[in-house]
């Protein structure tokens, strides 16, 4: 693959990359699209990270459905299908991390612990072996967006970062690989995490501006729900996701729940004007 | 920098680094000059990484005599000399970080906490500024050279690492920036550090194999010595670093040792060949 990427490169090709567990979805496949439009080439990886996965979390359970992907990427025209074992990723005797912090540690870093250094070390291998102009993330994940995002300014890796939006499905629900997991009530009872985020918003956009006040309404609605267990409601700041007391400039509503033995999440980016946040 | 660097890939151009601290010396004009025999274009770096210094150390008071820096880089055929500013490399707000586990924690790592953490952390950065094919250290910091062996196999980057032989002046003492510190007397007594390393081989030579009856004689050679106070004298496997009790295959001495205020270190690879070891 780095033989092939030197050749690309010596042609002065650009390279965009589309980082992936695999179980593709049509989240997954805006991000294709946008490859597509703005790259000579594009190269997905499907890698089931180890080491983003917690010991009691879903490493063994999560889908591969292999066939199904490699499919998905024909149609789509990926040019390069990049699928490493965890061996040759993982050596014995491999100790080499890369730790972005405080950005790590809230969030879903707080109950997922090593979580995100996990996430930072595949993609920092991943973006060595691969050396693309472009690398495409899903703002349904945008802890992880942001700090692959903060990641690649601190080690000032030639790579642009684009965080595309959130594919939902007619019902609100953001796609997920995870989803599969989930029964038939238990997918009507995880609308609950779209329709927590509008509720937040219609607030916002009725004049309420304080986080705490927003946190415990959605955090009734969505306590509500028979089968859903919040993880956290968060409302922090876009950039270094510090909580926010009031509401301001651009703000991320953040939330992590159970439904069932599924861990779910979903989020939204507010943007309050000025003349707004004088209401 | 990262435009220049662009533009000699594209024309399928060759880049040796030398990353240096400055005060260069003939040790790292032994660095420049493998990496204009290997490469088209050779980048020196000078940077006084603030990172990589603890607060007690002589991060302020570390020799930057750049006008004869830059006399020597110009005589020795430097193509580009990279001095990035410490705003520029960390500017408010960073927070990423490399970490080699394990190799980072002993021998120098002891007692100069989140050193290598700082040294693998800027080292990374400037790979990723100057997109090097070879990059160049010297085998006198043995233990960052192993270090940044292991980040760049772990963290696949696509760069050689070169280690070059100690450099040492007639009497032995290994080149240092750091020597500039010693007066005369302490220069003299510096001189048991290498006289110690070459007792060691010799005492292998002559049969012994226990790491501990080795330890104990440099020590009290080393202690012998009116201003030297010892930090560690250790001999470890050359890849993983971790304590040998018997001499075999090849194992690395090093050690570090106070002349007065001045910290020193210097190291010896030994090889035994099994025959060797029969004895």
């Amino acid at each position: 693959m780095q033989e092939i990427v030197r050749g690309l490169k010596l042609k002065n090709k650009t390279i965009g990359f589309v980082p992936t567990m695999g179980a593709l979805h049509e989240g997954h496949l805006s991000l294709i699209r946008k490859a597509r439009k703005e790259n000579d080439f594009v190269v997905l990886s499907i890698f089931v990270n180890p080491i983003q996965f917690g010991p009691t979390e879903d490493f063994s359970r999560y889908p591969r459905p292999m066939k199904q992907d490699i499919h998905l990427c024909r149609k789509h025209n990926v040019d390069f299908l990049f699928y490493p074992g965890a061996k040759l990723m993982y050596p014995l005797g491999f100790k080499t991390y890369v730790v972005v912090e405080q950005l790590s540690d809230v969030l879903c870093g707080t109950a997922r612990c090593g979580h995100f250094r996990g996430v930072a070390t595949v993609v920092a291998k991943l973006f060595n072996i691969l050396q693309p102009d472009r690398a495409y993330f899903g703002r349904k994940d945008a802890q992880q967006a942001i700090i692959i995002q903060k990641m690649v300014e601190d080690l000032n890796m030639p790579i642009r970062i684009r965080v595309m939006p959130i594919v939902r499905h007619r019902n609100g629900l953001a796609l997920s690989s995870r989803n599969i997991y989930l029964n038939e009530k238990e997918r009507q009872e995880a609308l609950c995490l779209p329709q927590a985020l509008k509720f937040a918003k219609d607030l916002i956009k009725s004049g309420e501006r304080s986080s705490q006040c927003i946190i415990k309404k959605i955090g009734e609605f969505i306590g509500s729900k028979k089968t859903a267990r919040i993880e956290y409601i968060s409302i922090v700041d876009l950039k270094n996701l510090k909580p926010l007391e009031k509401i301001a400039d651009k703000c991320l509503i953040a939330l992590a729940v159970r439904i069932g033995k599924t861990r779910l999440i979903d989020n939204i980016v507010v943007k309050v004007t000025k003349s707004q946040s004088h209401q």
